[in-house]
């Protein structure tokens, strides 16, 4: 089940350096091991803005939920989430 | 180079059914020809609104505005076009 | 699977009379068909509008969008769905 | 007599943890005293955001206002009361 | 119990001047004979448009929907109530 | 002459408990000296909200401007003002 | 007694040609005798706009509504009313 | 001096076909003929909107009203002005 | 050439008093003395608000944005400016 | 392939007088480096505000990214961008 997420990063200009690269290097880990296990198959940089726009696999929102939350820049997060459907104009992706 | 685009439909109410009709299977048509192309990867339904949320994958914005423009359903539609730029946290996708 | 749903109807004050009481009468049986079958658990009317706030209990995305689009009212609705969690301090509910 | 309340929760990133556990944790139990009196019927998590859609039955707008300012949270919150009515299509909820 | 309602009134300019006349009439007639009942104690124009500010004072959320949704200008109306609850450094009004 | 005015407090959380108290005590003896002059005739509260919906009754703009910004709060309020007429539907209240 | 007003102008573009010349040919007429009479010192278009920008001088919230009612356009027109007080730092009209 | 205008167009989807191609010609004309003479410098389209993003150069806000209020598609645009000031890190454009 | 500016102030509360006495003066100062040189001939106090509505008399966009900038609480400000140009209904204001 | 830049700097009033200066001068020198290159063809002043808006010149979204987030002033800037195309009413440039 398909959800498309946007996230605006509001990290403060004055936060401690080491703290930030550290949060950064967490969130950076953390969002890779969700890519790996088919969690978050799609993540795009907003052009020149500190966002992302993703969409998520899960089965269902208490899972998506706990996902988002558990996001090492989660408090520093604005998010906002929509659910998707299958279009009707869809043309089947070709199997891999 | 990828493209966010979404779509809100506003056909009015009292539409000729027939006027109706064609343009949205002109729609389909005309999508599901780009989808093949590769030149609108994504799809996807928003839950609830007569929108949709999709990814183009075009060479420049003068195609992609080619492309919009050209969509059957354009007078009567809502586009808001955000640009898309790789994420430096992505994992690629393995190869098909 | 619970979707918070919010609809505002924007039915044209010089609608036909009939066609106005025929999809209201409509809507009506089409809502109440689905509280019964437990999807849409929750319905309340919001003060001085002519919208409805609703909980709808769903398996999946595209079943709510069915759901939704369904609707006889659709073509005169604004629509906006925001996906629900499990609080964590909610009290459990008494078993029936 | 039902109010739909949304409440956001800013609580700032850098609040000492010492504070911030305590006024979760008052948070938590003020909450679930008055889901238990029945004041407080729903209560959900807004997926990816601190947030919280709420539904209160009280007997009047003074007696919301004295809980909803008694929260722990409420210097943090972010709250919006929308009032509800009876909507005419509900089927009534079977008898416990 | 008080609610502070705005109605916006949104009559096409193209209306019959029949039609209007006789929906601004009753509106009037109706207005007149809740305020004399008590139920709508302020009643002022917001100066430079279309629109009033008021107060209602009701037992309960579906007495004031039952009031609001009978306005005769209802269908061309946009309503926003706000819940209303004693202010702690209200000086008593003196007694009548 | 009657202007509607909407307050928002934005007192920050962290601001010294005294200087606090202060600042609120010095707001109600205010309200409460401009309400016994009759300057003030309505005060509500907001309900779930640190805001109050009051009306004021002032010779001119520029009194309302001067009991504004002498308000003890006024570097820490939102104020929204609404200049007020006479409502031609208005039943007149009866004599005291 | 100074008032700020924003008056936007949605003339449909079908609008009968005749109808249209008579309404703004009577809307100057009356702009200008307001004029004269000293009661809307100020009137400038916004630039780009079928918008103005004016200040009344008026001697009370229903004066002004009087004369913002009567305006021929007034059922094509958003008005926006901000009440001006003297402004500490204004430097006195030289006299004329 | 110059001026951001950014225009919007809504021409209904219903207008009589020979109308608009009449005025879109008339248009394309009109602005033809400010460009030729140096006073619309830049002229773009919005990627996926029926909009413009342009810039002017005039030698005042009267004149920049007379060409903006004079084009054919006036009454179906939606105008935002922007001045525009030498930038103090601008390179200076190498002569022609 | 006429411009519309709106300035908002937002000082933050906790303001060394010192400072912002001085900046405050400063600020007065240099309104004052565009106004005896007649480029700021009009400056009012929006009613219950930190905030003035003015109008500039310029020769260009760069005189404008110097002037405005220069503004000693030019950081502390949020300022909203509209080109205006002459409206073709305004009677000339008599000779002084 | 162009691209529409608006961007607001949110510079702290209290930021420490040589960190901005510093920053400030990189960001000149960053600027203009682009603009010799070719890459940021136009930068303009908004007047009244510590704002630019921009046309940037560049072979991909990607690199329209990287340009952004390399600014120094990034961390402090809202920035928002909006791809072009070409106009079909555009009167080509004359050759240099």
């Amino acid at each position: 089940m398909l959800f498309h997420v946007r996230m605006d990063v509001h990290l403060p200009p004055d936060l401690d350096p080491e703290v930030r690269a550290d949060v950064v290097a967490r969130e950076k880990a953390y969002s890779q091991q969700l890519q790996r296990e088919g969690k978050w198959p799609h993540l795009w940089r907003v052009v020149g803005e500190y966002s992302n726009i993703s969409v998520f696999d899960v089965e269902s929102n208490d899972e998506l939920h706990e996902l988002l939350s558990g996001l090492p820049l989660f408090p520093y997060l604005t998010i906002r989430v929509t659910p998707l459907a299958t279009h009707p104009s869809k043309v089947p992706d070709p199997p891999r």
